[in-house]
């Protein structure tokens, strides 16, 4: 990490951040910018589409190769998701889930990690149960107020806007492999 | 409703907010930003795809588990609509009614409801007629000049990126339904 | 036409305007905000998208509806095109004309008009042959420079983000057609 | 080249686009704003859309006119980015390359050009081994900083909005070929 940025985070957050084993998100909102959009088929029916960030996705990869593991967690179900995790190498995925506490339960079991462990970022309502609860909550710029209010960090960037490289930036530079993970993705 | 949030509506405002039993909007420009995309099929039709907001969508699930009733009315007609106003759990849906009134006497008919029980969010001059009846009449923050001068209200957010989800906010507060909403939302 | 909006535009701007029989629009970066979409089809190709603006379409039906003619030539061809056209109840399509002027010209004879009294809203260099030409060449906010220099008026909105009805309004304004238009859709 | 603009660059900028002949690019974030749209198919599968700027792709057909060679390395790979690749006339295409050295060593045997006729526009870690050979280095606006900071320039404008025909008009400048580019196009 290097120094400039280590001086613009608090002591508190570093802490925070240099504990996490596993970074879960919401989708929509977060690895989006929170648009549902929906194509209308010819036989009457619609099939949606969702918009990801290239920038996000790297830095997913990255987390992974830096031994960060990665989930999701959505109220919503679609190939599209299906897809976008399996590029971004995410570990754990988790759709169709409008509550999203009993997948959060399942998840740290399956990961062995401890709610400390754990940070989740999230951009609504049904996200607060599981923010409450992880020792890192992270809400995105454009989140609901009530979710701003109970988070230890708000993200600069906007959710499909690389909301979550950022994220991913500032764990692995408080746990000190920023800078050897972009050594090795540019090699 | 908190404090804060009452102190900056204006009296007249939340008494018109308190009455509404039932809330209509348009589609284009106001559940959505108000763009048309086609997709060009290869049998030489095209197909519509319409970006909705993840954000209004709870907000409108949010709204009929309150009590308060929904609605469009839209010009257009596409299997798009059709698809979000089921997620969205929206009541009343009239598509294809480029001249709005009849479909809006129709709603007040079947939801037994009076002119001055509804808030109708509009943008657009076909917007016009039922905007000049209804007791709340808000324009959103991308609408037309000639909208935002009969409106009530003029939303600060633009259509597709969260005037429905700021409607229904303002609506339930000033009726003091949104913190039990909220409460009920994170369960 | 409102005593302020006149006093807005210069003299030479309103007899330009007022002159004006027919509309003609480039379509990418006038209708549309200059984005190709391009969507790939499981078996090897892709097929287009566009992204209209619900404003501009209104104001083109308006525009008709107030006996100003409409025409788009534009040098790429989709169906999206074709049925955005068609909605929008624009009288003269020519698409696949990278080479704007022969389009124009065959325009102006089924129109039965002279260069005097034909508006043009172009964005890029394609767009210069028949820019110098017309009475009224207008440039969209997000015009190439040298578009902007050789433009009668330049836009204050962006294309596909209701540049066209900016040009629309400017026009009937002009003409002393606006307040018409505007009661007549309301009706 | 206009006198305003040469004044703007400075000598050593002018000195590394003057000797550009071959133009190299990656997609996502450069030729795109980076954003990885996926939709649905009822099949259970997902369909890649891209979103191009026509302004760029004006650009790229100029460029070649003005015998400015001009290719992509991608990591990412579909029929979308060939179909936008044709359109635009690009020479070289490389796809399916998320290690980019490989590919870029290929194209410059291909195009018999050595390291310093070679500029290439980037935004994300993976181009950073290109970038640190090729004799003129870009960066988009919305580049990550490890890319800007080993960048000769970073463009004004963003990927997907233009910022590729800035390169472009930059090197035509530098090398007295846009004016005479401009006069061709209007032709």
């Amino acid at each position: 990490m290097v120094p400039d940025a280590r001086k613009r985070l608090s002591r508190n957050l570093i802490r925070r951040a240099g504990r996490i084993r596993l970074l879960l998100m919401d989708v929509d909102g977060v690895l989006t910018d929170g648009s549902i959009w929906l194509l209308s088929w010819p036989d009457g029916t619609a099939q949606e589409i969702k918009g990801f960030s290239a920038y996000d996705g790297a830095g997913l990869k990255l987390a992974r190769s830096a031994g960060l593991r990665t989930g999701i967690i959505t109220g919503r179900s679609s190939p599209a998701t299906t897809r976008r995790a399996k590029e971004a190498n995410i570990e754990f995925v988790y759709q169709n889930r409008p509550e999203k506490l009993a997948a959060y339960k399942k998840i740290l079991r399956r990961a062995r990690v401890t709610d400390s462990e754990v940070a989740y970022v999230g951009d609504d309502l049904p996200d607060l149960p599981v923010m409450t609860r992880v020792g890192f909550a992270i809400a995105v710029a454009n989140a609901a107020p009530e979710v701003k209010s109970v988070a230890h960090y708000v993200t600069r960037r906007s959710g499909g806007d690389g909301a979550v490289r950022e994220v991913i930036e500032l764990v692995l530079k408080a746990q000190g492999k920023w800078a050897v993970a972009v050594k090795k993705a540019r090699a």
